[in-house]
């Protein structure tokens, strides 16, 4: 009998965007992604998506260039984020607990093997909507805005890393993370991998930085309820000067309809919505694609654009 | 500490379904619903919705009145399952072991306290679509049909129960069901409630049967990819001569989009859509409804219609 | 050989409706609607949807009493303005030129057969939009909203009259409308009579004032661009607290996707779809439905609610 | 004042189709498209879309190259049609009638000054469902098929012309076609004009044929109800096989949702939504776009294909 699998990482809770405007990148958030700003600290500004359980989606922080910043996952339950705590510490990775995230309980921070800055943590505070944001069925976090992509939660954060091989160990065999599709480069090394943590077919990607540099961000992805609200917001961005990069198109890998619009600090944001499909099978043989099955396109045929290949945060030089 | 939760049953794999028409119920799952017939034995139809990754999806048994017949859930690994079996045996719900389950491996069954039938199962068959089945892409499990219904996969199964607290109670208590959302009578007993097993926030739901009847079903639900199908399904449906009771609209309790159709068996059937809701939070706080908050109808005013509360299957004169 | 038809009347303008409360009147079309406001004059506020053409769509005037003021309707040439003229005039239902409307050239101001006030025209301004406003791509009147209903255009105006079959004699004999399909009652009298002025299915309908009163309106309807954009307006007049009658359905008359809501002065306001439905027929057969069949109700089953048929503005007591 | 405008053409019948594979051509209508075989007679198989009031859509005929052959003009009356057949033979373009085209009445043909054949007519035969087809709505044609593509109606017929402002003159001059929309080279000649004749924003557009050929097609274009059903095509397209040359996405001009195929015979087929746009200014003013503002692309940003400029019927080596 195979050693029993385990799924102590529950999902992806928040991620860390850097921006050289935040202001602007706040904007985008807010007026066109429809989300709300929750709070202001130091050089960050806190987003909330309209059905986050937890207080805030986005953290928006001021740098020089643009980036990732750190990635929060909640755990399971204490035991499940005692237990990764000590896996990670195993491997070498921790730097320690922080007291004191916005919204969060205790954070024990880390970085994957690429250098990309996480979090685990299992105490959260929950959003509770402000009266003007209170919504009318109680089942949901906060008032429906019906506005720009309508944004309902963060969907997934897509990393570019130098050596895929070793980011994909991490998360498999210290995060617990499954593989669900990949793509083999013809010599046999992963060039991107697709990891879920939990019944979404995908949280956290990994694709081969064509620069071979470190810790940086190809994108993080937003998820809407329709493919409707995808094509809208293609609409809302056009008129707001936004550059949309590619879509909407359907992926061929993992299927999802996408839209690619670079926020105003420069980094990629993906809308996206993956209809009904769920990866249930508990044991998910994981989807392998050839460089040649990957040349194709996508799905209904799309080229998939050159930027796509060249433009990952921080731009380097 | 709380102890630990435990997920153990991965999904809700497949349903039986009981008709006294089982050819016509036979033509329903699939000229409309859009599944494909896989498989014949005994009494028994078994059809297959086009991304099921197992190897069916309704089991359509000939009975002399309409019913659900089997819930078979899945295990999330051979330890879980030996563990489920366990808890069910101590229970005193168990009856044993059976081999020759089309399509599955060795099932332990069982039935629930008011009496449903369920079998759990780690081990299972992949559906292989024949070539002309065969999809373009790899990662969905056979053609994209784009007709009718276009139904995707299994959603949940909701049963009529005697007794809701006692069938909520094996819920959590044996199989490790989260309830995520319930309706609460004015003396404090549950009117209905609604179990999760994996993200999606429901899978499996109990409802105070009215006549206090035991082993009936209010209806199985299945998802589409977007609300248009469903939308597009109710012309479907109305040019079949198919019955519609209700829809299409969106509950308040859970958000669905919904369509309630009664099959020509007489079961009645939801077409479902959830958007990208997704039950993440690890330790959701289950959402209690008053009997004057249901009685307001659902999502958008459309009030409960009168059969939603007298017609279940099998129909009791 | 018959005479020919003439197509006098391009298509309907505007319309006007009073409200005890033109501010709270206002912002629903402003803020829900995701019309602009564009002008105010006298007790008039008026306000355009984003895609019309001309300078305003919807005249917001506050009354003691909800109802509808004057439908303005654009004749298709100069030559056609000076024939409908004459043939209303021939009618007796004239009363003059009026050359103070805003956004529009001389208007001459006439009544249907019930009362309603009515006004043609030929000459009208173009909408300009103001920098903020100007849409990215030129072909469309402003810039694309993405909020709320996201209402492009009016779509047509359903009266309440007293003589459902005067009133269509007006309709068809003096201004060259064409029945597309109407409900005929078991003696032979008209229930309602739908008229196209162009290739819409309808742009003026007539339904019998169930207390015989003249002059009054069932609702004033706007149309979107898909039946998605009416599925999240549903959401977003819920979070608002507007009154919501009835849908999202389908009529099984014209087969349009609708909802109705009641705006805070007391108007019924459709929003409405028609996907790719347009009478291209120049010698469109009308179609009838019975007492019988329109008891049925609407397309997909559900039931006509009652306030459909007691709900009209001005209320009377 | 100007002379009046006349709207002597009620809109497009049908158009014929030359394939070298017809019968694989009528496949591609009907399994993919959902229109259903009418009425074979000689080389010819006649195919009805769902909606359509007229008896047949599409007229495949066999031939050696795929192209486009004779596209069928509704008059608005009888006496609009005899003033454009005198017109039509006024310019010189006229070849006599035709008494027995399948379901019309006598046909006047001619061709347009770039050679396509093209006829006109008022007597049509309505089409009548036989049983198995009959609709549950009586105000529509035949029976909702819920499948493939589900195009509701022919929408327009895009051509190749050597020489587009002369087919333009005749469009404008001797059809009482309106130009909506047009693409002006730097030189100041046109090098695509889209015409309506009806409310429809274009019906008829001609194209600058790149290789100075003469009676070309460039596309033929069936709407759908929803850009869902688009999307929904390009899946079903996918798994048939069938050459998707680009789209889904949003053209700049016309603002059409489109998708674009190549059916078996080679001819491109466009499946557009033009959501609620319609033309309904009598008076609208051509939009003229430049050549650099067409080299921006689609609306938003999608690079118009190679292919788009380089592929017509007949294929010329």
């Amino acid at each position: 009998m195979q050693p029993e699998p385990f799924r102590d990482i529950a999902h992806v809770g928040s991620v860390e965007l850097f921006t050289p405007v935040p202001e602007r990148t706040r904007d985008f958030f807010v007026d066109l992604m429809a989300m709300k700003e929750v709070h202001r600290q130091g050089d960050s500004i806190y987003v909330h998506a309209w059905d986050d359980y937890e207080s805030y989606t986005v953290k928006i922080t001021g740098r020089d260039r643009a980036g990732v910043g750190r990635t929060f996952l909640r755990a399971a339950s204490p035991q499940a984020l005692r237990r990764r705590v000590e896996a990670i510490e195993a491997a070498g990775l921790g730097s320690g607990w922080s007291e004191d995230e916005f919204g969060l309980g205790p954070v024990f921070l880390f970085a994957d093997p690429d250098g990309h800055d996480m979090g685990v943590y299992y105490e959260t505070e929950r959003y509770v909507a402000p009266d003007e944001h209170r919504p009318s069925l109680k089942n949901q976090a906060s008032r429906f805005p019906g506005r720009g992509a309508n944004i309902r939660r963060l969907d997934h954060v897509n990393y570019l890393a130098a050596d895929v091989a070793a980011a994909g160990e991490f998360m498999t065999g210290v995060l617990g993370a499954r593989p669900t599709e990949r793509i083999v480069n013809d010599d046999g090394s992963p060039a991107a991998v697709w990891f879920s943590v939990c019944n979404k077919s995908y949280d956290l990607v990994y694709t081969s930085d064509w620069l071979g540099a470190r810790g940086r961000l190809h994108h993080a992805a937003f998820a809407t309820d329709t493919r409707e609200d995808i094509l809208r917001a293609a609409d809302v961005f056009l008129e707001a000067g936004i550059h949309i990069e590619t879509g909407p198109h359907k992926h061929a890998i993992q299927q999802t309809f996408f839209l690619y619009v670079w926020e105003p600090g420069g980094n990629r944001i993906e809308l996206c919505n993956a209809g009904a499909r769920l990866i249930l099978a508990p044991d998910w043989e994981v989807v392998t694609w050839t460089q040649a099955e990957r040349a194709k396109g996508q799905a209904w045929g799309l080229k998939t654009i050159e930027t796509f290949h060249t433009h990952g945060t921080p731009v380097i030089e």
